[in-house]
């Protein structure tokens, strides 16, 4: 997605340990414009899926997810971290090594909120190694739903997990694809006409 | 907003401890059809007030600020729970004690994201005894902005935050207002004519 790569080029920031900082427009500061774009552009991408509910995990995944729920018209529910918690019932849960703080933590979904007939489209902010993403994966995995696509703003390709989850089938959207980033810049995957 | 209070006597329940659980709907499954009606409901009662900024608190609160940041079309914040935290540079911090978990919490936005010439509105899920929202008031009073309007999906009057913040001069407007609540049912407070 043009418009996303651009504003990467001129606001994000490269930091030492592969970190991007893209927080004046997607993760602490929200750009609602560019964010009701990439909603709508999940919606053109994955139209044909017949998606039902959209997952995320909290926190930064929350405004991609409403801003595509509202683009293709599906609630969303987002994954809790364990410890901000406030659930009862029955759960679904997986856990996510971070690698940004370098510990493990668990995360749930109340079972109600995906069942076998729900086509599932997980939405994120990011995608590196792909653990959240994993623990989402696992979380719809014991629903019985199905995942019907995963949309994701921006992917770490060096980092290798969106590789890895294209191999094992999923359909897997990244609006853009960073191959190599460091002070001096950063290098996009060319983008696919579709 | 008779929406919403429908919504909280059909679907929401009342768990020992003063909880209203309002899961399926607003903060864990999001209905982006009843959130769309609330961001617009918000950009109306805050149509006179020039805001040029929403700003919130993760992770409950970052889904209100989206659909109404799109209704007004003007960017959103969320301030940051230290330890959950990728921030850097100038910071505006404060303290929450949270009621729920019983301990307490810093919570950060960086400084360039509000400036003294922004006018902001606040929004969040709830608003009980009032602790979040102090610590987003001390946030813009450190940045020298301007606190213009908050907007509260559920009001929990008997935890007398509200008041308490409608009694220092702040414009208010919560959309559903409980006065009291047990598992035999819920009392509104009435709805204003506006």
């Amino acid at each position: 997605m043009k418009e996303l790569e651009e504003r990467i080029i001129s606001e994000g920031r490269v930091l030492p340990g592969n970190v991007l900082k893209v927080d004046s427009f997607l993760n602490h500061q929200v750009d609602q414009r560019l964010l009701t774009n990439i909603g709508k552009e999940f919606a053109r991408l994955f139209a044909d899926e017949g998606i039902t509910k959209i997952l995320t995990i909290e926190a930064s995944g929350i405004a991609v997810a409403a801003f595509t729920s509202m683009a293709m018209d599906v609630p969303f529910v987002f994954a809790k971290k364990t410890g901000s918690l406030n659930l009862e019932g029955d759960l679904l849960t997986s856990s996510v090594m971070s690698y940004t703080y370098q510990k493990e933590y668990a995360i749930a979904v109340e079972a109600k909120f995906l069942s076998p007939a729900d086509r599932v489209l997980i939405v994120d902010d990011f995608l590196a190694n792909g653990m959240a993403l994993k623990a989402l994966l696992a979380i719809i995995r014991q629903s019985g739903a199905e995942t019907a696509g995963i949309g994701i703003c921006i992917e770490k390709a060096y980092q290798h997990g969106g590789d890895e989850i294209r191999r094992l089938g999923y359909h897997l959207e990244s609006l853009a694809v960073i191959e190599a980033m460091s002070e001096e810049g950063i290098t996009f995957r060319p983008r696919p006409e579709k």
